[in-house]
This record gives C-alpha cells, sequence and structure tokens, in this order.
C-alpha cells in the first residue's frame, strides 16, 4: 500500500518510519529536513527500540507535485501551516483514497472537507511523547497510541481497514466514533498542558509537581468537558482524573508548544484553542478560561514574531 | 494632628511625606527602612516637586510600642504582611481614632474591624505610580489621587474631616459610599494590570501596545464589573474603557506585584485575588478569569518562596 507522510517532523517522522518498518512504502514530503533525509535517511530512538530507514530506503520528496498519488495521506506537519499546506495535497491523493490528519487541534478535517470532498477524512491523534532530536532523527520516550475517528460516521468500513492496517504496523489503535468527540477528548489533555507549558516556562513533571498547576490544569479540563457537552460530547468527569494524572509519572516532557516557543516558531493557537472555543461559542458555551489562556500565548508568540 | 504611618515603603513615604510637609506630625513605622531613614531622612522625587524631610525633623520607629497613640493611622504595609502587622497596631490607635486601609485588595478593613471594634476603619485607595527608588527614597512618576470611604456607611463626619485633613495637604482626593464599592472599582484596574504584569513579564507600556494583551486586560475587567453587579455594586460600562486606556498615555511603569515578583518577594494574592473571589463566590458568582490568574501566579511565586 502506498501512504504518503506529510511533514517529517517527530509525528510524521516516528508514524512514518513505523509504517515503512512494517512494509509499506512510505513517501515523505519534506521541507527542511530535505536535504537531511536524502544523504542520511531518518532515525528514530524509540523506547520500544531503535530503527532507521537509510537513506537508499527512504522515498522523500521536496515538492508534492514529485509523489504518487497514494491511498492513505497522512498530513503531520504543523497546523500552523495548513493555509499553505492544506490547499496542496491533491497530487498526492487518489480519488477515493483515505486523509488521515494526525494534527493537533480542532475543525481541520472540516477544512479539509470543505477541499476535498470525495476523499475520506479521518482524525489520527496521537499520544505520544516524541520529538526532533535533529535534522532526520526523532526521539520516542514514552506512548504511541493513535486515536481514529471517522469525519463521515458511514465510514465504518474504512475505519476498520485504518485500524487494521497501523495495527498491523506495531501501533496501539484505539477508535472513537466520530471527529468532534476524537478531537474534544484530545483537546482535555492538550488545552491545559501545551498552554500552561509554555505560560509558566515549565515542563509536564514542573506542572505535575505544583499543585497550583493541577488547580489550572483540572479547571481548564473542566471548561473543556463542559465545552462539549453544550456540544453533545459526553465525557465522563473519571477522565479529567485520568488525564490531569497522566503527567505524574511522566519523565520530564515538553509539550509541542513549548518547543516552539523556545525555537520561536508559530504556535498552534488557532487549532488548539480559537478553533473550538468559536465552536463552543456557536454552541452557547464561553470558554473563558481557554480564551484567556489563548491570549496570553498570543501576547508571548507577539513579542518574538512580526 | 499626630498621624501614623505603618510602613514606610513608597506608599507610606510618599503619602506621609506629603502629610508631614503639610504640617502634621507623622509617625513612622519601619523595618527594613529604619537605620536609613533615621541617618539620611526621607527623601521624595516627585512629580509634583521634588522634597524631602531631613533626619532631625523625621519620627521614625522599629517597634510599634514606642509610637504614640494617634489620631489617623495609615495602614501602607504589603497586605502579604497583614497576619503579623495587623495584630500589632493596638498602641498607635486612640480609642476613637481613624484607621485608613491604603493597601490594595480586598477584605482587609473587614478583617480590621473584628480586630478593633471601636476603631473608625475607611479604605484610602491610592491611584499612583509610585516606587521605592532605594532605602527612604521614594520616586512619584504620576497620578496621585486617594479614594476614601468608610467601612461604616455612618461615618459621613468623619469621613468628611479625612476628606479635608487629605485636600489641606495638597492631595487629590474623591470618595465612594462603601468600602465594597470602592475596592470593586479599584481592583477593576489592579487585577487585570498587576497579575498580567508578572504572568507576561510586561510593564504597563507593553500590555498598552498589545492587541492580545488589551483583550485579556477588557475580560479580566468586565469580569470584576459582573463580580461587583453580583454583590449589589453597580459600575458603569464606561469605566472598563477608561480603566483599560488609562495606561495608553503613560510612562512605562511596573506595577507593584510586578517590582514584588521580580525582587522575589511574597506577591498579594489573597488581596487582590482570592478574598474577593471568595467574596463573589459568597454571592453566587464565579471569577473563573481571576482565579486562572491567582493559580498562575501562585505557580510562579512558588518556583521562588519556599
Amino acid at each position: 500500500m502506498d501512504v504518503a507522510i506529510i511533514g517529517a517532523g517527530a509525528i510524521g517522522g516516528y508514524y512514518g518510519a513505523r509504517l515503512a518498518h512494517g512494509g509499506h512504502t512510505v513517501h515523505f514530503l519534506a521541507h527542511s529536513e530535505y536535504d537531511h533525509l536524502k544523504a542520511h535517511g531518518l532515525r528514530v530512538d524509540s523506547v520500544e527500540g531503535d530503527f532507521s530507514i537509510p537513506a537508499n530506503e527512504l522515498h522523500v520528496y521536496n515538492d508534492v507535485v514529485d509523489m504518487p498519488p497514494c491511498d492513505l495521506v497522512c498530513v503531520a506537519t504543523k497546523a500552523t501551516a495548513n493555509d499553505d499546506v492544506l490547499p496542496i495535497l491533491w497530487p498526492v491523493m487518489k480519488p477515493d483514497g483515505v486523509l488521515l490528519v494526525m494534527q493537533n487541534g480542532f475543525g481541520i478535517e472540516q477544512q479539509l472537507a470543505a477541499r476535498h470532498a470525495r476523499v475520506h477524512i479521518f482524525s489520527g491523534l496521537c499520544f505520544i511523547c516524541a520529538f526532533r532530536e535533529g535534522p532526520g532523527h526523532v526521539r520516542h520516550t514514552a506512548y504511541g497510541a493513535i486515536t481514529l475517528a471517522p469525519l463521515n460516521p458511514d465510514d465504518q468500513v474504512r475505519l476498520g481497514q485504518l485500524e487494521h492496517l497501523l495495527t498491523a504496523a506495531g501501533l496501539e489503535v484505539s477508535t472513537q466514533p466520530d471527529v468532534v468527540t476524537a478531537r474534544f477528548r484530545k483537546l482535555v489533555w492538550n488545552i491545559p498542558f501545551n498552554g500552561l507549558s509554555v505560560v509558566l516556562d515549565a515542563t509536564t513533571k514542573d506542572l505535575a509537581e505544583s499543585p497550583a498547576a493541577d488547580r489550572l490544569v483540572r479547571a481548564l479540563m473542566a471548561e473543556v468537558v463542559e465545552a462539549a457537552a453544550a456540544c453533545g460530547v459526553t465525557i465522563d468527569a473519571g477522565f479529567i482524573d485520568e488525564m490531569a494524572g497522566s503527567v505524574a509519572g511522566m519523565a520530564e516532557y515538553s509539550p509541542s508548544m513549548r518547543l516552539d516557543y523556545l525555537a520561536h516558531r508559530p504556535l498552534e493557537i488557532d487549532a488548539l484553542y480559537r478553533n473550538v472555543a468559536a465552536y463552543a461559542k456557536d454552541h452557547g458555551y464561553t470558554m473563558a478560561r481557554t480564551e484567556q489562556l489563548a491570549d496570553e500565548l498570543d501576547y508571548l508568540q507577539a513579542r518574538y514574531l512580526v
């Protein structure tokens, strides 16, 4: 099966390498990583065992028009680049293919559906601690499961195929009935930990050890759960305990937004905060705490972005 | 008239010096400033003209038991020291005297009333840009008005006397009908600007120049106004524009909480945030944004306070 990976950072590099390792023909679209991948291949240092794909076995491209049409296209770029990335995916997609959105955030599948009506769109939410150690070099330190959800709830057959494909490549996979449910659940973790790691200049370990941070995390999580409820998505209260407690045993870890901030890259504020706040507001719920955190992030980002 | 000033920092130093300059006998209680004040007196560099009180004309004490009973006692210490300061004021107060609370925050007059039943308690809210340039040296850069309000609304005669006394010393004075109204109005400015100056590492000028900060400021101000309304205090919506706009023309200024933070002193989180949030909650209103800011401040403070 032909798989395209759009973006060869931590997420694209890790999952793409797993699929290639699992026997699929994987075509990577890369920009800043392109030259290094061409020359040296892709290296994954993983808690589950290190492996690499040598340069002569790696299919890597720096322009989407050079890529073959693929059965499965995984979008693993930063959501901040979506205005540039989403419109250029045509050449790599088979007409009846599957588009798997591995980005964080909210509302991305709907944006894609507006552009790519005939494609089957799924969320592929990555619960993983992984980061880019250097060019063509991913470090995977914990977790790694993917949650799949179809944008179109009728897409159950393809959902099963996708689940099988990823499981066969050695990945832990779960499913949710729809994209909105899956994304709300993921945001329960992402909204507090990504933003607070930037505003408070903290790793997950710093946050896990602070009673004040625990209050912040749980109050933000409760707001996401309330917003979800207003949008018709039920998340049981025990999920907050589970997500808030998830960092307790975790080694020192910087969420991707903190890495972006420290590297002075654009932050995924729209994808992680604004889109869901706007969606909740359309359903009559104001995410005041989430908006406040997003405004703080806007302020901090504006100090280095022009 | 005998006046006591408890605390010889920026606020106590400035207003105490004004009253001494206006002909009153002013007794300063100082701790860290004591030796310097004894030896060198008190210096005020003010936009309204510099002046100083030489050491031989300055009445300064390092223990409240050495102070004479006074007609007017102005509490100008940090609210973070209130557990230590409020219980020791007995020796300096005349039985029927006036206690003027010049601290920022909420609920302090009520705490004092529980201890000092026979004393007449007033808020004396200071709208001023002033800071401690060095030992015994206050710099006053803008504003300087005081808003008076009686804890007991029947205390109108003393309110008038106090207003006259401060006006005669050259100060701009206004009044509010009661302590709760006065303090809610002051918090409209203090809650956003103090906390955000710490969390975002920003001066008022930095905040004034940022659209994101303006959103944060106005949303927090709106929450204070809503909380006030829930507590029976009406603040007209135009007040938010006035307060949010107040920093636009202001020179670079660090609110006192930012100075405390940069000097690794305890932050006035209870006085400025927790007390009013608890009061509002008792009246059925949750100050979610204020609580979030307070929790962020708690986290940041805990990094240097043990």
